[in-house]
């Protein structure tokens, strides 16, 4: 419970609202200070007929069938990073969530809490990049919202982002779906938006800047759907815990052991000596332009062949395969000949990562 | 930017992860915590077999058609109040929002931001409202997420709701169909959901406590539908900035004149005297429980009769129409014959409200 304030004094101050560069609480009344937000900064960037009704609700029409609804929410920090932005990030998060569940993205909602005093400049970036990424992914913001809260209250700005997909009855992979014998593929090189992360928050400076990978990997899963269908069992995007645990829960779900081989993974130089440097490791690092697919032995080299097409899969690799043996748990088999159980981290590496 | 922090230093401490209470940065790992979140706290409130399945993103069945799709953040301070709190809040909103355009709410996501330390039994209690709200409402939470930011980095806890539901082509209110001549009717007593926030805030006490009126109005709805179909031309549900935003959104929209009737809308005594004490008028109080329709003339006595039968719509009235005057704008005539510009404020009257 907030301490009592002062109660309202009378009418508000209409022009000049105060700072004009700045985010500020009247932006989030529902009022005149509102409608300039919406009229100024997001709807020249997000423009379709459907988000102009400004109704309640966006209305779309859709084909009998099956949708796939994904919602996430991005409290990133910094705001901005090599490579992307929290606007970027939040279309590709939720486009790449929906692609997981083998659904064709179509529609995207916005949700934004604005920090008090957030810089016009920034926001417009941030809503510039999502604009981009969803022009760029195909869909369309069909409805948002805004929030403004006190200095103090929230950390610049976060963003909620839910999609809508279309389902297709024949291709509809999921983490439940490995079977023993599927072949583990990565799309590409691990690691480059956690450490494009860590290397802004702890001003660290390479020769080579490392780059969010953040994009929307739709495109490699139509590749793979329309090259092999139904041989791929699990798409997982390894965000969040990064590789080790995307396939730690492929694992569970499935109740199958996974083996991954040492070696195999791609990891970038300067990744690895970042993670070396801050003691990390490049298993656990969220990546939010990678997947990973298990698909069946026999077609694996044509799934591999269908990512290598794409230019977000030229390093694609395989990089283990699911086993009878040890249901619910990833293993590394070193080069050695010895293995050592990859498990889940229990709490955080990387706080707000994404 | 945060300044540099010490790099991981190994392998965290998996149990008791600190302060067993609490909500720890662990939580929003995407780990063994975040699991543990999950099992704990989320799922055995909300279960159904979509969201069980846990995939990226949910998969529900459609009829070809017309879907409404909405968005909407609560950020409402303080989290718990009476009548209610955030979690019944981001039900009612959201399914509101879809039942103003004309369609039956079916499907929602939920995305939490959760401060650091939040207590477990404050998140319980408003999980455990979401999930009744829902229930009541008959609508499906199907897919959700969870981010923990630091203390000091959000209040307490914000939560994103976006819901899905079905359109009938033959039923489209919308905010730009009103028409001269229609009556606008609201549902119920306007200003509780307002008052009763800032009652809590200020510390304020009455001899009847203030509760919000936070409800789901579809049922409301649905009896219009019926009863009146077509001839509703308008819903909204006047919640940020009251009745009067509410107003002269429509107004704006449709391009006509709006004029209320000076003494028609019903205020409960304990709204009206703490509006008095607070300095605020209860036109532009917002409600979580009362709908503002525009019906065709002809159909309102049986608009009327169908919104009272219904404990939700029991005191509903006409509080004006429509006018082909002043379009764009609303005003108050008053007892004496007098008219006042019942404008849209500014900026705020009461932030965070919801």
């Amino acid at each position: 419970m907030s301490p009592p304030r002062a109660p309202f004094q009378g009418p508000v101050c209409p022009t000049p609202y105060g700072d004009t560069d700045r985010v500020q609480l009247g932006h989030g009344s529902g009022g005149k200070m509102s409608a300039a937000l919406l009229r100024d900064h997001f709807l020249p960037r997000f423009e379709n007929p459907v988000l102009s009704e400004l109704g309640d609700a966006a209305v779309v029409g859709v084909d009998r069938g099956e949708l796939a609804i994904s919602t996430d929410t991005f409290v990133v920090s910094p705001l901005e990073f090599p490579g992307g932005n929290i606007g970027a990030l939040a279309v590709h998060g939720t486009v790449n969530d929906l692609a997981m569940m083998g659904a064709e993205p179509l529609f995207l909602s916005a949700g934004f809490i604005l920090e008090e005093g957030l810089p016009f400049e920034v926001l417009d970036r941030v809503v510039g990049a999502m604009s981009s990424a969803a022009v760029e992914a195909g869909v369309t913001v069909v409805t948002g919202d805004t929030k403004v809260v006190e200095r103090g209250s929230a950390d610049g700005m976060f963003i909620n982002t839910t999609g809508i997909g279309l389902v297709s009855p024949a291709f509809r992979p999921g983490p439940g779906k490995a079977v023993p014998g599927d072949v583990v593929i990565a799309s590409g090189p691990i690691g480059c938006h956690g450490i494009a992360i860590m290397a802004v928050r702890e001003g660290l400076e390479f020769e080579v800047e490392i780059e969010s990978d953040t994009a929307a990997l739709h495109p490699l899963v139509s590749g793979l759907r329309e090259s092999v269908g139904e041989a791929v069992h699990v798409l997982r995007d390894p965000t969040r815990g990064g590789v080790a645990s995307a396939l730690n829960e492929v694992a569970l779900a499935s109740r199958v052991g996974i083996e991954m081989k040492e070696g195999s993974l791609v990891i970038p130089g300067p990744v690895l000596a970042a993670c070396e440097m801050l003691g990390l490791d490049p298993l656990y690092v969220a990546n939010e332009g990678v997947l990973v697919a298990l698909v069946s032995p026999d077609r694996a080299g044509d799934a591999l062949a269908s990512l290598r097409s794409h230019p977000l899969g030229e390093e694609a690799a395989i990089i283990g395969h699911a086993v009878e043996g040890h249901p619910g748990m990833v293993v590394m088999r070193t080069g050695i000949g010895g293995n050592r159980v990859v498990d889940m981290l229990p709490g955080d590496q990387l706080p707000r990562i994404c």
